[in-house]
């Protein structure tokens, strides 16, 4: 089942500048994982933002939600999940 | 998976009582259908308006919305859906 | 480019049955060949309503215009257009 | 009598992760009281979010909040209440 | 149980200066029934507006709506409903 | 003149426990004197919320303001004030 | 007692040329005597739409009730009413 | 003095193709004359929508106001002023 | 022209008694100049709020930035200003 | 393609007047080349706030996010943007 998730990242002033690159790093790990797995299928920026827009695809919400919260940015996003129907003309 | 379904029914002015309680009657019967199959679990009215929050559980979205589609007050009803996780304590 | 595109379609309660069955033919037809274009490369429906989530590709907002104008239903449906930016780990 | 509680769990930066690890535990323990006494009747999560829907059942609203003033999160829990009627299909 | 609930009326611009005459009537006849029984305690109006704030006591939010339902120009009633806890000031 | 005050409190996390039970203590007194001057006519409590509403009663919004400002727990309060006009029904 | 007072007139397409010029003639003239009552004291046009704001000036909401319900057009007015205190500069 | 103008054009079902056509034409040559005139320096559209946004310039908003109004189109039209000051770069 | 301003302070907690004392004592020397110049025109007080309306006349927006950014707690407040044409009536 | 840009600079409270001074200075100089580059095209100022729309000009969402993230302020820079479509009268 697909998933439109929108997420916006706010991390606190006082982290480091070596802090945001670790966790940028190891958070692109961790995204590739999940496109292997077919859960992440896309991503966009939103311009403008630290925010982006997704397409992931899990069995339910809670596989969603673990997904979601095996990114190591987790802790600083703030999370917007839509449940997406297969539209007729995509069958 | 569970949905949390909120919905109100907007029925024009001009629709007769009789079409009013014909629809009412066969609603009724639909949903307990629905709940036979175990796809809606429970329905709460909201206090003061023709409306109500349900307690869904379907495989996915696209059957969440044929199972709304399939009412017979689907045409006049504002439907919003919101996808739910199971809760850690809840397992 | 890419743009995230929302609409919900109202029609009014007075078009015959046989009005919407002829809109409903020809909108799948004219959907089809934005697809074979590049134009339109998926559709999401909205769980519940007569609404759908679209991923667009087209040169830029004035094409986006011109090709959501060409869809049998446009002037009934309530559009939200959303301009991305392609994400860095998609590049 | 029924309600949908909605909140969200906003705790500050500054918490060692041995506090909430302990705040973590008392409050399943006070949790788990409340679903023994038929106050606290499911629990859902928001998927993607620190925030969890509820259906609660107590006598009326002052009730209700004692029981939600009785968790150990609550300082750090936006609450939102919404008051349930029962609907004429599960009388 | 005590509950704050705002109301704006919105008929429709055919109906006969009659009919909002004898509903206007019927329905003050029914408020007073309402504040006889203790379940409308006090109305306020919103000034500038067909619309007004009340003060209801009744067991539940299910006898609420049945009061609510009762009244005369219900069905041109856009109500919402906000449930109140006692302030430990009043206690 | 009666007005609904809304109001939600919020205390810095750095307030210490003993400056909350002082400012509780003095807040109660000055709302004792105000009801006894007959402004603040009853209070009720939001579920779940450090939030109440409020129903008071001074000559004009002047003076409410003055009644509001002299609570000793004013500066951490964010306040919203409905000015009411006297329904009908009670006069 | 002051009140800032944002209104919008939408007038059913249906009504005729002859009623609307009709209700303009009386609106004004009701203006007028409100005006020279000291109740209408000010009135500003907002930019592009059929919306006023004023500064009226009653002993209460009850009276600025009365005085915008005696306006011919206050059956098609959406009126929005904020209670002003006086500003310490202005004593 | 510059202005954002925003505004969406809802004309009823009822209107028929030739009474549209004979509006989109004169509106076009009053949109001409204001151009000219150094009052309208540029109209966007709105990608999706029957909405544009508009680059005013007028001496102020009572100026604005009577050009907007001078527009065929005004009575249909949603309008919604911005006031722009200066940038500093732009001096 | 004439602008309708609101606005609200916000003082950081850590601000000492002294500067508040000092910043209202400059923003009331410097409102009053404002005064005579005949820029500012009126202030009220929102009942219950840190927050004001007020009534400007300045010759464009930019003026009208300029003044308001003259005040000494000019980068504490947040301000919405909104463009008011002349109402017929008043002309 | 052109897009409107809205943004609003939230700098915290600790940062020095040195070097707010020193980001405005190759804010500016960044801007300058921007514009030399046709990217951006205007900019305005919203009155009586430290926020500006502007006009920007590039080929696509990513160009534009690459712009804007360019510039030595967008750290603190809550930005939204709206794709704009040609309309019929500029061609």
């Amino acid at each position: 089942m697909e998933f439109l998730v929108r997420f916006e990242i706010n991390q606190p002033e006082s982290m480091t500048q070596d802090e945001r690159e670790r966790l940028r790093t190891i958070e692109r790990a961790r995204a590739m994982e999940l496109r292997e797995q077919g859960i992440l299928k896309r991503l966009w920026r939103i311009p403008g933002r630290r925010a982006v827009v997704g397409l992931w695809d899990t069995v339910d919400a809670t596989a969603l939600h673990e997904a979601l919260a095996s990114l190591p940015m987790f802790p600083w996003m703030d999370v917007h999940v839509e449940a997406l129907a297969t539209h007729p003309q995509e069958m």
